[in-house]
């Protein structure tokens, strides 16, 4: 009862949020009560802001301020599709330049444990355009775990009879790093898809 | 340019509080827009209504949405002042229930380095109140830090031929903490074992 009702109410609403434990929360929330009052308006007003102009892309479920979403607009035509887990996923493409084809956000890898099945994800939006739009390479990029596998096992059913070429990320050693320091279980996924010099 | 604008601008306005960095600010922009949007209003409302109905006590400097604060109002005529860095160093003593004097809040400690001198903080606030509350003991809480002493030791001068006794918390606190971060048996034990002057 020390704390103002307005002051908990914010220390709530920023704990809240996915990482953020009751101490950071009040950090924050005792942060933005120190700076002046345009910036609390700012944060308070981009939030809403941020909420109205982004939309998901109906096409790839990217998060876009217009739709189709400018990737899925300026690479319409396009034979590949980089599937996804979330849209951040995209970035390290983007930023490194290496793709040109179009993206497919599932929404996620399935877990049933934590009541994902294939119904949550967006895996029949993903398996109709790529027969609408006459793909020929399906790219994998969920990442390494049991979860993604299952998820991309799926997936390939569903694409059986269906005329697609299917790719998934290699599983290797990440650049820059000791040996040392990498898990057992990667080394054993390196090992075993080693590639001739 | 993948993320749009309006995302854009709501990862940055994250990225500018406190120990949230650029890979954490786009998770919570991400996570705000995955809620529903009486979510997003409820926290970008809850911000500017703290901001409208949080201020400062003007006698003690803490957060509060009355002046005086409820604590300077039910407590008026104690005659022991508890001086703590940030308002959040009350919240132990309050939920330990051991303190029933007033608080002051520093506002800091002295940090040459960081541009924060004496008159940064509220000492000149803090010398007159104890001296028109006729205040009998300044217990000071400002954790452990070299920072901490020489405040300690400037408010100790600048009461050279006051008659108020003065203690410090013990040092059971360890080096290099944070007194918002230490449990309440431990701040209950360095408050019990306070050392005169
Ligand atoms: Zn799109
Ligand atoms: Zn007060």
């Amino acid at each position: 009862m020390v704390e103002p009702p307005s002051l908990e109410k914010l220390v709530q609403e920023f704990a809240s949020l996915p990482g953020i434990g009751k101490k950071t929360a009040r950090r924050l929330a005792y942060f933005v009560l120190t700076r002046p009052r345009e910036r609390a308006e700012a944060l308070s007003n981009t939030i809403v802001e941020a909420c109205d102009k982004v939309k998901r892309c109906s096409q790839c479920h990217s998060f876009a301020e217009e739709d189709p979403c400018p990737i899925c607009k300026a690479r319409e035509g396009s034979r590949s599709i980089c599937v996804v887990e979330k849209f951040s996923d995209i970035l390290p493409f983007e930023n490194a330049g290496i793709y040109h084809g179009l993206y497919f956000v599932l929404g996620g890898v399935l877990s049933p444990l934590d009541g994902v099945g294939p119904e949550t994800l967006h895996i029949p939006q993903l398996i109709q355009r790529i027969q609408t739009e006459k793909i020929e390479e399906v790219i994998f990029a969920l990442g390494s775990s049991p979860e993604a596998d299952s998820t991309i096992l799926l997936i390939d059913k569903l694409l059986a009879g269906v005329p697609v070429k299917r790719s998934s990320l290699a599983r290797g050693i990440p650049m820059g790093s000791e040996l040392e320091y990498i898990d057992e279980v990667t080394v054993l996924r390196a090992f075993e898809s080693r590639t001739g010099i």
